[in-house]
């Protein structure tokens, strides 16, 4: 699928600053960034940098003076995601899987999988089949999590709203990671733009191991999982945040885009149980 | 049913210390202390008191001098707990509910209530007859925590207990009363003597407020409703902890028995869904 | 000192409803209420109840349909507020506690002393004196504690502000209880009307139990202690809660007045640490 | 510095499991393994791995039936830690941290630095020299938290651990580290072998990013920093577990031994506050 995604951002600094902004897509065998333009007003110092064994590209911008100042970042993207049928989505033994994955095993800051052992164990624990397993924490996500904003804080973590039962795409993306880690399934955070997210914004879900696939997630079920566009994954919101200030930086605005640049959409089911869609 | 019961403690005094003990059964109408007897080697100074508008006597116990200290209180108790048919355990709108009811509404230290509405209410609140919502409360914690010690500290909430879905009974109790006033069911704790409880210790569970009964529930299934012998209600376990020790105290050791002075012992069925116990 | 005070609430009801409302101030030997009023607008069924064992007086409303309602309150009445020398605010044995004093010595939901012993012991436990301790906790709050609104929500507590460090008159009236009662100094809750509180607004201190009496702390040092009116005190604000809402009232409005009905005011020293305030 | 390490783990199996060690010391420029043997009995399939873009070496271990199996590491390590004059340990500009520096900003699973921003700011933030902010955060936790095990749990985090004031070397190190990168300073989680460590066992600290170095800070105070050899280097303890069980597996019996292979040892001075130690 090809797309047009745009992000334009603004800020009032008052007080020199730097900025990390990680809102360009990620360029991988499943995605491939055609062309992409990232300017400032005013024209600001940029350094654009890989991390070091994850999916994350990101931008330190430098702000050497009060005022005024806009981002705007717009790209042409075609991703390649791929159908994988469930009987391939198995449990990976721990001994087979690779380092990566084995390192999105572990709890994070948001995603406390510690603390769900026998949450995760007594609900889900008896399906036997992996990619079931994480089909019926989506679905019960889905079915008990509230999608409402205003009650989630940037401190709210999988521990919360796992009985707080609200929230947004961040949380509903956290508690599904810690579940999935909780029964020994790897997980990690996904950012994203979203074609069809009404209203646009950036977009968070998650990935889960099987089979040796990043299986795309999203317990929100509010986006063609066909219609994303990657910008990073990682252990959790602070891993990927979108933005990190430091100095004094007043959000101003931000307007987000993503329109399909084909004719024809094959919509991918957000319900199925029957298939996972992975990167290519 | 008439009850002995005893309770033995030891303790090792490395300072002068204050003791406050809560052990001794409360006087009732349902609950009659026929005689009772509280001693201590070498002999204390022993002060009775009772909690002003709450269910709780207490004594607290000056240890001038640093040794070994022995407490022994033996009692003999008849309680008189009442059958009533479901059908009459309903919702009391809140004007018509006792200030002291309502007391009960709060949340506490050990039951955040305040956290679980959405919890509760998606799990109980179809539910529609008040009574089948706390029996399906009690019937839940009974199939989704473990029983098990050594797995719980005195920090353990119902919040934690929520997710980690294990503890003793002070946990399963908890559980119980934060999620009844999540629900807008005012819930205590209840402290106990329990015949039939192995090994014999004392215990805990609660009290639902229904249709202007306090019934009993106990989500431990451990021993049989009217095998109980009220020792306190309060807020939670901060409210009516056995032995709270201001100085320097070693616990030593500890003994309880219950022991029935009847004959015959019908038992109350702890799985029915048809029945409450309360005190006369 | 004599006061007229009024509150102005209004709410709209979306369905039939109960509220519960706290804000006529007790009456007690050492505040008088000369003459007050309580209408409702429509005419609504109220109920007034006073706590068992605790200084609490509130209205239960009953709200039988949907539509707006206001409530109106103003009363004239007249404290007796204390000076009470240093020295004679001294650590009271537990044994010569009152039964009441003792009740709050416990964690309570929002005050987790149980949590807070070592830091209150390393930080205060060197002071020897008791209220110089109390004075103590009060200035560190004061200094570290930022008074901003905004930044904490009806689930913030002790355990939060102790390390987030901002908050409001309820956020410092929480962590000072709970260091207090960590130091086995028996503490509570206070709302009230506050004299020359700008915004004009209900305001929340807490009591310290010293030398017998209930001496009145304000770690935001925000008005005059003797311009406090006392509504309640309780264990934090679960028990003290202004407005209770069993239904579903959407708030609209809130309009406090605090007036002073004598020529002269003899300010109280916030800052002091020579004497302490108590009601007679 | 020239030490013999050994570490000999054994395990009872109750079933096929698979165990991950992390107990090999990191090998770079400043840590060289002169010799090596990892042994199992009965021997077992081991798989040996690097972390991606992290200083970590792991050994996958596959235990294919029940049964008891011990494992064996002894290894010599010659370890090079360089004095750097703390005028040379500033602040590193955002945009001139390296892409590994910055990850270690992020608050992880047990170092939630979003929560303690303004306790560091209030506490330390008057410091100016970077260095004497991590100097003063490592004596501060020195002297209020009480090194004492038995307290916490695997679960204990930075944000306990800053009010509850006890605990071991990972409560002491996970504090450290969650103040560090409250200030902005880079910080994380070190697990190695210890010199004159008392009773033998692994030790934690961290290292702090100051002026380009990786500083090695011990705020137990408990060994020399030159008498360390490195394990790993993570975001916390989640990152850097000595073992990770997915399995059933028992822990029987450890046994860790750092010997010195030279003749003497010029001790690094825990309390300056002149010099930095870090590897070449």
């Amino acid at each position: 699928m090809k797309f047009e995604i745009s992000a334009k951002i603004a800020y009032q600094a008052l007080a020199p600053s730097t900025l990390i902004l990680n809102i360009q897509p990620f360029q991988s065998e499943g995605q491939h960034i055609i062309e992409e333009k990232f300017t400032s007003g005013p024209d600001l110092k940029m350094k654009e940098c890989y991390a070091v064994g994850g999916e994350k590209r990101f931008s330190i911008i430098e702000i050497p003076e009060p005022g005024n100042i806009t981002l705007n970042y717009k790209a042409i993207v075609e991703t390649r995601i791929q159908i994988v049928p469930s009987r391939q989505l198995e449990d990976v033994p721990i001994a087979e899987m690779t380092v990566e994955a084995l390192s999105y095993l572990n709890p994070s800051r948001y995603c406390q999988s510690d603390k769900l052992y026998k949450f995760a164990y007594n609900k889900f624990g008896n399906i036997e089949h992996a990619f079931e397993k994480v089909m019926a924490i989506r679905d019960w996500i889905n079915k008990n999590v509230e999608y409402s904003g205003g009650y989630t804080t940037p401190q709210t973590s999988a521990y919360d709203t796992i009985t707080q039962q609200i929230g947004v795409c961040r949380d509903f993306a956290h508690l599904g990671i810690a579940l999935c880690r909780a029964l020994t399934i790897p997980a990690r955070y996904f950012t994203g733009y979203a074609y069809q997210l009404n209203p646009q914004d950036f977009h968070a879900c998650f990935e889960a191991y099987l089979g040796g696939y990043w299986v795309i997630i999203d317990a929100t079920k509010l986006v063609p999982i066909n219609g994303l566009v990657k910008i990073a994954t990682g252990l959790d919101a602070t891993d990927n945040a979108f933005a990190s200030i430091f100095g004094n930086l007043q959000f101003q605005q931000m307007e987000i885009s993503t329109t399909l640049l084909e004719n024809e959409f094959q919509y991918a089911d957000s319900n199925t149980t029957l298939q996972g869609y992975s990167y290519v």
